[in-house]
């Protein structure tokens, strides 16, 4: 019975980040332009397609195969066994795994072009992903045995800060540089235009759905029911606030700033969630939500990188001082349970930084070369939503 | 304590599928023209009202009940021992019998009367569905004995891909016919005019809803936690994805196809999910990508049926599909997990088609003949929103 | 293991309870004026974040304390045993107690400025809320021994019809008043004018989402998985329908009044949902989807009392009829589970609709004294949005 409980469990976990992908596509859809808001969904929605594909053939098996490129026996099998417990496994591991395009995707929106972003999806949910997460969460790579003979304790991160967020959102990094800006974001005179976004309550649903699933992305992280912690929940809950209120007064009541405040705060909270003590998830959200009202300030219009959703501050960046921060907060001396150096937790961390920014440059740079990535100017103007969808968000309204 | 968890395990996919109504009502809202918006939602929520009642009082007991008409004894008492598993046992299995109605509703809307509507909501969910339910679901009947004498093995519908689907998008052909097609949808000189969707991401909301609380319909269809499987959350995974990326494919990117091929895929698994290999699923649901978007080319345009929002190729044909793709890819041939048989599969797979059909064609035929199943011709060019519920979707606006 | 089973117990519903104030925001968006419906979501979402921190630091000490103002000791600990089932019950109680500031942002929305808002929410979640909710639900508190001995039973509010919506909707009635109607809704020679609501779809969706969450709300209202019960499941279900349909046939096919009226007769099952006979649930909430019809005419258009979302006769009065109902259908003569009393049930929601009608007055009074409550009359025509905020709520479409 305690198979079918897990099993239970791990379905309700993968559920929940599965509707995550929901929350990507309307937080996206509400940042960008009415002509984008279509080409914003489908991309969510296929990238999780194809990296369903990635992950079940290729990923899941570079990650945690005996050997690279050999497909987990469990997987082709019926696993009829303890209630096929690898099987959903699997797909609570996918649900992850697929959340890396999801987050690049807001990044490099409302430009790139439709297959070349799935190449990039299928890659990097093949191989970039899977060879990270390999590392710091399968228990047979050496990575975790050298930081902790050389730092004195493995790298944690239970929920993913480094390991699905900062890697997403330094992998954009690269995607949107070398995708370059929207056409007239930024003028060569050095003025940086907005372009407004086309719907708040689109955005805030989408915020609302990752902010309820978050939940099953940190809590079911346990794996199993049996080593489920309320900490988790409750310090979940407490970063997410913290990142909204602090988001809130920092960004002078900006309802973008607002709602992905509290996203900041889960993003941070994801490494050490099981180990901090919940006052010590308080500051670690409140400073999240702090980072990235200033990161995507400073990153689009002082670097002039046309980040739209602000997915290299809200995932990148929160994420990495996320991994940090549980080396900090996760100490004994800070109220934590301990079991973590900030050596650690800097060097995992930066070498996923390092690793992501990388890859990134490398794969979209790659395919910049081969295919191109960018939309042509017309389409990019008439929008993609006619130019790749032949049809627009509202087709009653706008082809009147 | 086996017993609490079971209701928990049942109210999670009770509520997950619940939840599904709204995705049916978003989908519906989303496709329909902005001036029946209100009546799609209006319709979706309470054809879910009445058919509580009348699966409350009626249904179950025709289908479950030791003989026709007879109240199950314990929907009537408190349940109080084991933790009235049963009470939750009918919650989630209304919300399936409710689906039936719902699936209707897509294909009969922007013209439906209002409470004739309900009438024919009333007699499936109280009679026809239940009926056929009894037939497959209810161990006690005969029909399954029979199949297994005749064909070898009982018909094997795990999640209702025949019971539910099927049903639903069969009655729905003869709904629409004895209805007849929206004004304008077909010229006498054979034209067929596009009528447009009004909201594209009304229309994605209501299929992230579906997709995701598909997977409590499907995983939770086990009855109770013990029985739970990884292999069903895997298989209606790769499912979704199959549906998902040959729609887009044969779809030419259309977002409607997209969102929709998703759940055709989820349509056809639900049969097989607990039996097919992974590999088996991904064949399913790709196949059942392809048949919506050719069934629904060929339903609208060549059979000029004006099923609106495509559900007779949705639920209708790809659970037809499914039926008989679970005594394919079930087979340990296939590297399923056997029990079933092609030939039981195709004929109890045809007594659901065959049933639904002519109950469509009897019970709308019958409403019509007695109360009319039409809006006026003015109250359809009004729309139903104003001519049924006296306000429009966005008041401020629209009366403005 | 029974503990990492009640983990998860209490994470499904406080997830499921989180999401309700999604439902919350969106239902308040589709309600009010185009020009409001961001600042509608940004407090809803802020409330929420105000709530936590008011009942971690003070509100769940003085429910749960062993004295007033004591912090509860386990949420200054890791809780590292038992699977920290304490920190994952507060994270569900927190979700209840913010249900109140989201219950009366529905009568004071468009017109109320920030942040005295956020002041009443901080002096509600940590005060008044947590002296009532101890008085019922912490058994060391003498009333309902008083209760007891007076009336001969204890007050029964399993999920709290009484604590949370009674309490929410009647603190609603001394705020909408000391805050006075929206210019132009009441002429002075006596006649109402209508205001028309922006968004029928957004409305429907919040209802959706609070229903589906609501089943959160009440059957995990068991605290723990071995005392689940179907029971509350269907009860929940049966009145939901019931205040659906009745809301539909008096209210005339109304969108707002349907959609409210699953709410009514949720709010209205919540106290009685373990106790009373399915029968006796489609009853209250049949009774409450009428309550909630007529209420809403006589408040809004007699009394002339401006409560925009109808959250008084909704959480208010629904609520108290919960209350006492659940001393009439929870009889054992009523067929139902007994071990309530209609005094007692009569006497304890008076006490909390007493307590709720005069520290609303004097909450909102002092805060208008002192700060002043209302919005300028040049930002009130303007929009919250833009006054508050400086952003529209579709910013592409509205600054263009």
């Amino acid at each position: 019975m305690n198979a079918g409980m897990d099993v239970f469990f791990l379905t309700m976990g993968a559920a929940m980040v599965l509707a995550m992908h929901a929350g990507f596509a309307f937080l996206e859809a509400g940042t960008v332009r009415r002509k984008n808001q279509v080409n914003a969904m489908v991309r969510v929605l296929t990238d999780f397609g194809f990296s369903t594909i990635a992950y079940f053939f290729i990923g899941y098996g570079i990650a945690y195969g005996t050997y690279f490129f050999a497909p987990v026996p469990e997987l082709m099998q019926l696993g009829g066994k303890s209630n096929a417990y690898e099987l959903v496994h699997f797909f609570f591991l996918l649900t992850f795994a697929a959340a890396v395009p999801a987050i690049i995707s807001g990044g490099i929106t409302e430009r790139i072009r439709f297959w070349p972003n799935v190449l990039a999806t299928v890659v990097l949910v093949s191989l970039v992903y899977p060879f990270y997460e390999g590392l710091i969460w399968n228990g047979n790579h050496g990575f975790q045995t050298w930081l902790n003979s050389m730092f004195g304790a493995k790298f944690h991160d239970f929920a993913g800060s480094v390991v699905v967020h900062a890697m997403g959102g330094f992998l954009a990094l690269g995607a949107v540089i070398m995708l370059g800006a929207r056409r007239g974001r930024y003028s060569k005179d050095g003025r940086v235009n907005a372009i407004l976004p086309s719907n708040i309550p689109y955005l805030a649903l989408g915020s609302w759905i990752l902010c309820v699933g978050w939940f099953g992305f940190n809590v079911m992280s346990a794996g199993v029911a049996g080593a489920v912690s309320g900490l988790v929940a409750i310090n979940s809950l407490l970063a997410m606030v913290g990142g909204m209120l602090t988001a809130l007064v920092v960004g002078k009541n900006d309802p973008g700033f607002v709602h992905n405040g509290a996203l900041a705060g889960l993003v941070a909270i994801c490494a050490g969630s099981d180990i901090v003590h919940p006052i010590g998830a308080l500051a670690i959200g409140g400073a999240a939500g702090v980072i990235f009202v200033f990161g995507f300030e400073i990153i689009q219009n002082r670097l002039r990188i046309d980040d739209v959703l602000g997915v290299i501050p809200l995932h990148g960046v929160c994420g990495a001082w996320g991994g940090i921060a549980a080396g900090i907060f996760g100490s004994t001396a800070m109220g934590g349970a301990g079991g973590v150096t900030f050596m650690t937790q800097l060097v995992g961390t930066l070498t996923g930084v390092g690793l992501a920014v990388i890859s990134g440059f490398a794969v979209y740079g790659a395919i910049r070369a081969i295919l191109g990535l960018r939309l042509s100017e017309e389409d990019e103007y008439q929008g993609a939503d006619l130019a790749v969808h032949q049809v627009a968000a509202y087709p009653e309204e706008d082809m009147a």
